[in-house]
């Protein structure tokens, strides 16, 4: 299981925040002989280029995944499928594909439909729990991955020997791997990430909306910055990761609204004691949380 | 009004986090002669003495007070006033008093009632925006106002001179300060601060609660750290800030609900472009609050 990652050809589909950092951290680790590449338009073509992310480019999904020992397809989470639909004739018998979309289970039906059986067996579906606010070709960084985790999350059908060698690929580049059952990646991710992203870019768009929007920005501080960071992420990505895992990020948002709901009352009827018992609860569970994220950060 | 400030002993009632972290300002800036710091238990006394937050450490509020120039009373918002009764006997002709509360019309209520008239009009309310999820003596750091905000909130019947001699101790240690109505104070800050935290502590309750606890929090990544840091701020503290802006808060949470609702009712019903058209415009606003916060950080 330890053994070091290498090919000769990886083809990565969509060279943004997540393909362009998965590109640097496989050249910086030297893992492949030859990075393809495939840009959705001509005119991103020079700066891929320019930025050093592959060694070929082009926007042809099948010219790129033509020859490929793996296609990475790092593309918004609704257009892994059509992605996978043009690789379907080119691909070797050997080919391996992976993704690496927020969603799991929509992800694999649109896959499931995309290929033959055959090449289905041989998809892995995997999600690395990493990125920033910024998304673009620019917004792709060294070290992205180190220290953080990959989901993977195979189905029985799935060839373990292509899961194996899509594992070796994180772990080659630093990250800590995991398996998973895809239903339950996903309502992981609701909670943890998909809910976060609808309530602050909620909260933004309430407080754009105040008569004082100006005045109200100018004198927040630190911890408004921390808490709406992720509003600042791309919108129409975001819109289709919630379509994508709607019935898991509904039920969250319906759990937490339920919440908001009961602390709004004990607000109005002055009930102190609920307040501060919801509001220590969350306390004890975020410092858990920062104690074991700062322990794995100082083991980097 | 570039005048250095100057004073000869400032009394400090309370050493947590803002008043310890003022200590530690007016110290590295030579700003007084003497600080006499009030702690709630005697216990504090040693700790406060070996941090180095004052030069005489007592329990006793009126005993802090007694000669001092300017006394802060940085202390949580519900006791501000039962702090202020204890200087009334104490207070000299021309002390002023000012505080550091997060809330103003609730604490000015307070105030108005514990101070004799005269004594009120040398009140000075005032509030830095400033801050860490830390509470404590042990939480005061250096610098923590440099480059920040202090909203100072007069009223018409304070005297001008308590107001600009308080407006000169902030700007000496690096503040920027700006005047500003308390009604008014309380609605933004109901906005940036209490609801955020409202939020937050809301968020990691509800998933605290859920059967995948421990799995959610260990497949959290940055953003949701970022996203959940004040919900590791002071319970009790944030419960009184809260219940002493209720009105403002639950205004400022009341907006948000619709927004949630409505975001609720697009997911639900597949309307894409609702969803997108709230999460743009609360991008744009994110974004343009980060490159005016990013400006404010460079001059630093």
């Amino acid at each position: 299981m330890s053994e070091r990652f290498a090919a000769r050809r990886i083809a990565i589909i969509g060279l943004g925040l997540i393909g362009g950092s998965l590109a640097r951290a496989l050249r910086r680790h030297a893992a492949v002989d030859e990075i393809v590449g495939c840009v959705h338009h001509t005119s991103d073509i020079p700066l891929a280029r320019e930025l050093g992310l592959a060694d070929r480019v082009t926007t042809s999904v099948a010219q790129a995944a033509a020859g490929a020992e793996i296609v990475v397809v790092a593309v918004g989470v609704d257009a892994i499928g059509a992605v996978c639909s043009q690789m379907r004739d080119v691909l070797g018998a050997d080919a391996i594909v992976t993704d690496v979309g927020s969603t799991k289970t929509s992800v694999i039906t649109d896959v499931r439909a995309a290929l033959s059986t055959q090449q289905f067996r041989r998809f892995v579906p995997g999600h690395p729990i990493s990125g920033t606010e910024n998304s673009g070709l620019r917004a792709s960084v060294d070290g992205l991955f180190e220290g953080k985790r990959t989901l993977i999350t195979p189905l029985p059908e799935t060839c373990d020997s292509a899961v194996r060698r899509v594992e070796q690929l994180w772990r080659t580049i630093g990250a800590c791997v995991t398996r998973m059952q895809p239903t339950h990646h996903d309502k992981v991710l609701a909670a943890t990430s998909h809910l976060p992203h609808l309530l602050a870019f909620a909260l933004v768009d309430t407080l754009a909306e105040m008569a004082q929007r100006t005045e109200i920005f100018s004198y927040a501080a630190g911890g408004f910055s921390d808490f709406t960071r992720i509003a600042s992420s791309d919108p129409a990505l975001w819109t289709r990761i919630m379509r994508a895992n709607g019935d898991a990020v509904l039920a969250a948002l319906d759990s937490y609204m339920a919440t908001l709901h009961n602390l709004r009352q004990a607000l109005q009827n002055h009930e102190d004691g609920t307040i501060t018992a919801s509001f220590t609860r969350a306390k004890q569970a975020r410092d858990e949380f920062a104690n074991r994220a700062g322990t794995q950060r100082n083991k980097k």
